[in-house]
């Protein structure tokens, strides 16, 4: 494994391994000195304190050096191509580029020309995949559930525009998750069902939600919200927002989760994000956890 | 000791102990493996490279990782709430947040809703409080004169907008200082004199200068020259002004404050900036050392 | 050697001694605990990620702790001068300034006022000078060649405007290289002959490239191609742009420089760029390589 563009790479034993590293790094377990003398830069074309924050944690509880590439300042503004600015990192003897873009597939096409041994993760990609955030939403659903095959699994909000919910439900494949719904209103489910196989759709949001063992809120953009006919931020809360009334219709174990920033009064009530089934904030933790399990994985493989 | 958010909170003794700590720390003594692994995020709500490079400086110094959040990338841009980035940056795992912000108050109000052991470190909120300011200005005037009992102390300059005012008279009262003139013009003096129990105020800068052994200036901004009927800084100057013909007027070994960056030939003319009895540059260097005694004090107490 | 900013204060014995610094810190000699507790700190009026972050990655490749002033968010906003910026990193007891400034002269007008034992180091200063990339590119020459006496050196491009000519003419004839033309449209020759003392001077870039064993491509500005009569780029890179049937005109094993980024097509046409001799990325390599030993000789001279 030397770069991490997608889950679709990791098989079970593969994704699980990564998942056991992170719960060992979380208790406590992070040698200081594993990385130490290697360098990760973060690489963001796309702003996202929250994530880059985390990829950086990680980074210096190892031991690597950072560097954050700010892009307003950087050669690309005098007209420097993409690829001649990997290539200089590269020189520079960069050991990890931690790409966040705008566009599908550039942390891919980045891994692809890379000449050395340098490696890419993909920190975020356009609508087409997240990682880091599919491993540690598996890794807190995990930690309070082991029997993944019998779980019922909703993820709601913008699905068709969502890096975290392809990459959420890869994840959850891999580790044997049969029962996902896609909830959402017509103009956010995913154009084709192709593009989410093996998950059942659906605009009813009570309904996806009854006897739920896991229910992902996802972020939703205004300017999304006016093209799916919800005008007002109310409207949408409405229908497809998380309350404690909707929360009572799943199980009364059901985990919520949300990979934040949340929209309080919007896709998510402040009862249910402040609650007692709220897992934000441990996946909050558990990202730094498994984000030190890929680059200690990438950077420092187990002999 | 778990939060510095004023001065209001630490005795002689406390201070004291601080003070002692820091001058240790300026003789060099300082334990770079201290807070190894120990992570001190600066959050600044307003521009300030002195105040968060100096905590930088003073966290690295003592082996912490540090780590600098840039507001105008951050998540609060996407509307997140500021208790909701406290929680999140809490579940990363960090010890200290270092937050500068232009409301009073807001550090006691993240320090107040903290959840875990995080640390909340006051960097200057509003007009109301800059404690590590008060600290290295009372280490800064205690390395001259050790009897502060006897102390003639003169600030001067914005008094009723500065949180430096306001920290500085706390930490020299505390320390036994009796006798403080605040001078400003009118518009500048306190609104009432129950904010500043125990000072004298005069309108009068030659006057209050007279046999004074300390004299703090304030850095003054061009808006409140204007509210204060000065539209000229030269006219500021001539009268409230610290020139070598006013400093004459004070004790021979009279030393000279300013919180920096100081405005030449506005509140303080070159040559006394320059000059033999300026401590500027002393409470620049006081600054990286108090700061670490706070963060030692907090992250590492004395067992 | 206290400072460093020119390549005229270098004689060839103390050149040749940072080359070979370098030479054994590109070869994986580097001790890590070599500038462990100093601080060293990029101070850039001018954006340039690229040598920026090749300075911060030598510093913290020895050990050093870094700081970036990111001046749109400093005290020169609120109007402090740049000495008095000077002396307050000054008494935050920093080791090394690395300035980048747009006047000619500020590094020596810096090192000049530094009232301590910080070393200042120029890393670009107007049209003056760019010691570290006169070094960096001495050294890319020289790891293919050892008889820099009888070199054939030819730079092509904004000669009159560039820092790094400069440079590169004074590395390479303290290391004895004879022989080097300066190649550009005559808008961007040198205004003075005496300004290059030594070289020859061409419009015809056919009849400079002549049996060269090196070419450094200079980067072009777009402003200054119009004010050259080359309104268009296509134009430009006609008369003055190195593409293969040019570089066919130089010796078999001829090495192609450039100091980067690229502009693709105009100075330099990428199968040049991307070609056998293109010794580009070596550059970027020696880059850090060559900061590196800069930053331990001044900082860490051998007993």
């Amino acid at each position: 494994m030397r770069h991490l563009l997608t889950l679709e790479e990791l098989d079970r034993a593969a994704l699980t391994r990564l998942l056991d590293r992170a719960e060992r790094f979380r208790s406590g377990g992070a040698p200081r000195e594993l990385l130490a003398g290697r360098t990760v830069l973060t690489l963001f074309f796309e702003p996202s304190t929250r994530t880059r924050t985390s990829f950086v944690l990680a980074s210096k509880r190892l031991g690597a050096d950072t560097l954050n590439f700010d892009l307003s300042h950087s050669s690309t503004s005098k007209g420097e191509s993409l690829l001649d600015t990997l290539h200089t990192l590269e020189a520079m003897g960069l050991d990890a580029l931690v790409v966040r873009h705008g566009e599908n597939g550039m942390p891919a096409y980045l891994a692809q020309h890379a000449n050395t041994r340098v490696s890419v993760i993909n920190a975020g990609d356009g609508t087409h995949a997240h990682p880091t955030q599919g491993l540690l939403d598996a890794l807190t659903i995990r930690q309070r559930r082991r029997d993944l095959e019998n779980l019922h699994v909703v993820i709601c909000g913008d699905i068709r525009h969502s890096r975290v919910a392809r990459s959420d439900v890869r994840a959850l494949h891999t580790l044997g998750v049969r029962d996902i719904r896609l909830c959402a209103p017509g103009a956010m489910l995913p154009e084709s069902p192709a593009e989410f196989p093996g998950c059942a759709t659906t605009e009813d949001f009570d309904d996806a939600v009854q006897g739920a063992d896991v229910v992902i809120m996802l972020r939703i953009q205004k300017e999304r919200m006016a093209a799916a006919q919800f005008p007002e931020a109310a409207d949408y809360h409405t229908h497809y927002g998380l309350d404690t009334r909707r929360l009572a219709l799943a199980k009364p174990e059901c985990q919520v989760l949300h990979p934040g920033p949340i929209n309080r009064g919007i896709e998510i009530a402040p009862e249910v994000a402040d609650g007692r089934q709220s897992r934000i904030l441990d996946q909050v933790a558990n990202g730094v956890a498994v984000r030190m399990a890929v680059l200690a994985e990438l950077l420092a493989p187990p002999a």
